[in-house]
């Protein structure tokens, strides 16, 4: 009988892949309309580049940018690049299904909580924005776990928490953090098919589309 | 003849002091929202204590409010306050007659620029979110000057832009930045009446309380 449900954040409560590349895209459109003179091609180009660099928690991709153009007085650029894609993430939406889905987990009396890779405070952000914070019980993120996503990182949660693995369910769309670990330590597995990891194959015990399918999921595990 | 027009941003172009102290607000009560059990008053007093020992400039207040507080997993509320604290900023507008007097001097063919003390990507910041960055043929932060706003810093600019201090008026809100280095190098002088410092007496040649008043001051310079 699973009684508490573990939900990853991104790419499984909103489509973070999907607002990543539209707030580098507004990010970049905002520096051409400061008057930057390049081609937008160019630009998203170079901004790719330095992301695969540097990884994608670097603060100062702009600054690399605009250094990489050689610009003498580049702060006009990185303000107008910051606050686009500031308020792109700003206006971060959970997949439609989301809330209501959160609601009715909570009717059948289901505990929640979130298990997610990062920074505690980008990750509550995240929950904040998407007005979601409140349905949870509680929230795990691995810098304040002290683990990476990994096979002890489960076991601390569900220590914490006070569950036998057989009675929580992880809900994620990566096989490598979300399904393999928590499988590996007993744990029911439902794999979330979206985002940039899509084609991944997986061994999790279900698969949805939709976080709209979880209920009628649960009732099979 | 005045040709060139300088202005500072904060507490002249837009109401800084009041949009700071709502921002701070907002952050409180969005961690009281977030479910934190203190009064709104306790907080308040707490976070203007660690504003005065830290400055404005630290980018950490709302953590050491939570170390004070004893907070075991800070992140939500940390993240809470933050969120609403930038949303606050993201929503500055100018005071209300500030770009239609800019475009009037603009086609009364003066030349419009920005001289101000801080981070140049936090004060282009605030020029792109009250839209008005396009209006200035050039942008002058004392960090990128090299040098705080003193007599060596209009100077500076005075050089960059190839004007002689008769040609040009300081218009800013303070008078230990804006007035007394500017009238020292031989520059006219404007005091906007607003903002914390509003109570300083002044040297200026003319003061005002609207920035609309600025084209008829400028015909007595």
């Amino acid at each position: 009988m699973i009684k508490n449900i573990l939900f990853d954040i991104d790419d499984t409560l909103f489509p973070t892949t999907e607002f990543s590349s539209l707030a580098r895209k507004n990010a970049l459109n905002a520096m051409i309309g400061m008057g930057l003179d390049a081609c937008y091609d160019d630009l998203n180009h170079r901004l790719n580049a330095i992301i695969h660099t540097k990884g994608s928690n670097y603060q100062k991709h702009f600054d690399v940018l605009c250094r990489e153009l050689h610009m003498r007085n580049p702060a006009r650029y990185v303000a107008a690049a910051i606050a686009a894609y500031h308020d792109t993430k700003t206006a971060i939406q959970p997949f439609p299904t989301v809330p209501l889905t959160l609601l009715k987990l909570r009717q059948s009396r289901h505990r929640l909580y979130v298990a997610t890779n990062g920074n505690p405070t980008k990750q509550w952000d995240k929950l904040i924005r998407l007005r979601i914070g409140l349905y949870f019980e509680d929230v795990f993120v691995s810098e304040e776990v002290g683990s990476e996503k990994g096979p002890a990182f489960y076991r601390k949660v569900l220590k914490a928490i006070g569950a036998k693995p057989a009675e929580c369910v992880m809900v994620g769309d990566r096989e490598d953090v979300d399904i393999w670990p928590a499988k590996e330590i007993g744990m029911h597995t439902v794999r979330m098919l979206a985002g940039r990891h899509i084609a991944i194959p997986t061994r999790a015990d279900a698969s949805i589309r939709d976080i709209s399918e979880l209920p009628a999921v649960l009732h099979h595990l």
